[in-house]
């Protein structure tokens, strides 16, 4: 700042006010005109990928096929040792007894698709029906849940950011149908300091319907307190083996593709 | 800015950096504890959707239908007067020579589903061969063209923000299958000089691959020169009879529901 | 989806990475050459605007002044009636024993500039000295406290979004000197259901110094709990008469630009 | 997706909506109330930074000083060699002869803080006039320029965002006196091809105006042509010796913080 350019900006504000006048009358140059090939580029060609089909579970060919119905060769115990959940009629259901499990490879921004069912005629209510998470990076959890006729907190229900984001609807198939969830995860970027200069974002789709568009992670997923900002870098993907007293849910045909 | 102030400020240098020092001291509060009841709440319930399911042609209970296989009563041709587009075995295919149509409602921010086909045997190249489109609020184009080994400059592949954005990939089934567009689209809010203060944002999934993640759209999808930013409100769908000499493509199943 | 393309598909996983190889040797057209005049436009020409002087307090010739030093005829008392705080010396002094006071004009998206100054000799510690604030829009407090060798609660420390998020740096003047805020504030757009559809954003800077870089507003800022989400419009300014012990804080320059 | 799921989906249809109807009479848990320590926390302290004054010339007692008056030993010619141009008065000079200077440092996300001054008397119009830009990261150019009663295109004009996004106003001093630019720059975050993840952002204050407000830079600023995405990291400031054929500019009190 400067205070010989306050003194003299003030006669400033009357000149400029004049000059605007002046405008109107001006005949300014054209933009000038282009060419259609100016606006257009040909290289890189985008990677070719075949879309999932039949043969792959629906797996695009540049996936990364975490479980297609055969075992659990990709995902590792949260206690340590292989994944024992157990496999069947090419799906795996969780053993309550057995811990979250992981996978062992980690991931930063991707695309995942995984496949969820609520077992019929499944009992409890809230969230001590149907109980599940999937954590991206270990850190952010979308929650799994029965939310047929079942009514819980809006920020824990299925679909949420847990305890930040509730889904924008309920769009859950009954018990004993398969759930479809369609993850595209931006992972954050952090400062030095270890705060966020982007933080995460999620677009979660439920079996076909929107339910958080590109919405902003604020921190993990705490079940109590706010959630909290911590520095990481890649992580992988946990599923959660909640201690609610129902039926166990199962999944199939998980994917991921790196963004 | 303040004189005075400047002044006084070089002691304030030295005093601030000898507190640096002092913090290190300090047993600061902690933050209280809290209760899981705390970071939970149960209003607004999300409303129930139901997902598609084969009846509906996939559409989920809350969606606008613009074309079941019936007829094309939810759409006008640009021209004027009733969309004239032929329908036949539950899909409809272009008519080059009727120009293009829009629906005859309005949407501002929506999640679209949309398939359509490029007949097989198809002839020509690059642009020339299945060219098409939807145009978002008649604005935005997300390019429809045959991709199948089909090279043409990348910002006008399919998926591209048509001139502006390419596709993350090249997810096209071959000519005679279906593909599958999902669109998430975040419409723009104007200033009042017409500018954009929040550009319009789109995510495009073809047959279950990623192509835009929440692509900031720069303008409208110029053929000739740069984006173009014109103040709009709701718009329809557009979708683009082009003059391409190829044997024309073929749509069905189109739902959308605002967001 | 579809079921016989998904069979189709598996054929053409082989066939496009045979089309990848080809790629390699083909020669692209060039994008066409452009020339400088083809991305240069001249109208509209943005408004003149003469930058602040002496003669106008700093203030620029759009801004609307709310305090050049005479009375408080911009602001009103939060408890209804003429705002009572005494003008004295070109400043005004908070007095707690009236109430807050709020402009009498509502502002959207703006550029606000404020000065503060904690009294020489202010007694009291962490929020219990110099304690104000400036909320925006009636919504959104920008802590005002001493914080010149005061340690508080970093959420709540002078720059902070209160209870939210803390300012990157403490860039307070010792007591005695005057403080300047520059603050640009992005309101938030609504859903129709009262949620953010974009929240608001905010970036302050203190004498000089960057504290919050274009930050999200997450709702707004609560003394007790979390932030909440509450759809409004355009909203006044309201500076705290905040009911701690220590001697009032002093105002003078303050105004606004819409953007 | 699932086809047997589909074909019992319809009936979800039915009953959920009855669903509907019976939430209005439930009576749901209510969030449980906190107390104010729960949402305030007290580390990390934020660092104190003394503000500018006097003796810093405005610079903050964290920032890189880039030139303070005496020499250009910050800076480094962009043709090899030691920066020369001419040192006076406590400010420094454009050279045309010399080139481009560039600081020796680097930096990523900064507030830049420069002051400029047009010659008096300058003469030319329109780019011809004054025209020099300071260049972020070496890639990106924020326009300086003669704007003072000087129409030019208006992506070109002082504190444009070159070729891309003009100023919101014209708040330019007129020549012989000095014009102070304050910069907040979030620096591009790419991907693993050389595409943006998240483009670069910045904002811009001249003389306490804002002129632009956290603005997605494009890309490079090309004098011809469209914007281009180039993969980088940290990068210099560059300063332009612009050919036009008028009397040069001036500038002084340079300094930079890392955010």
């Amino acid at each position: 700042m400067n205070m010989k350019a306050y003194l003299k900006g003030a006669l400033a504000v009357l000149a400029c006010t004049a000059g605007i006048a002046a405008h109107a009358q001006k005949n300014y140059p054209r933009q000038e005109p282009m060419t259609p090939g100016m606006s257009e580029y040909w290289t890189p060609q985008p990677a070719v990928v075949a879309p999932g089909d039949s043969r792959t579970n629906g797996a695009p060919s540049d996936a990364v096929v975490l479980f297609d119905g055969s075992d659990l060769s990709a995902w590792t115990s949260a206690g340590g040792g292989p994944a024992e959940w157990p496999v069947h009629d090419g799906v795996f259901t969780v053993d309550k007894s057995k811990g979250d499990i992981l996978t062992k490879r980690s991931f930063e921004n991707f695309q995942l698709h995984l496949e969820w069912c609520v077992p019929e005629g499944i009992s409890g209510e809230s969230q001590s029906r149907g109980n599940s998470g999937v954590f991206l990076q270990d850190k952010y959890e979308i929650q799994i849940l029965d939310g047929y006729r079942n009514e819980t907190y809006v920020n824990g229900q299925v679909g949420s950011v847990y305890k930040q984001t509730p889904p924008l609807v309920n769009a859950m198939r009954r018990p004993g149908e398969w759930n479809v969830f369609d993850i595209i995860y931006s992972a954050p970027v952090f400062k030095e300091d270890g705060s966020y200069r982007i933080p995460p974002h999620v677009t979660v789709i439920l079996n076909g319907v929107v339910l958080q568009n590109n919405t902003t992670i604020l921190g993990t997923t705490e079940y109590v307190g706010f959630p909290r900002v911590v520095k990481h870098g890649a992580g992988p993907l946990r599923l959660q083996s909640h201690g609610d007293p129902s039926e166990p849910i199962s999944f199939r045909n998980i994917w991921i593709r790196e963004l």
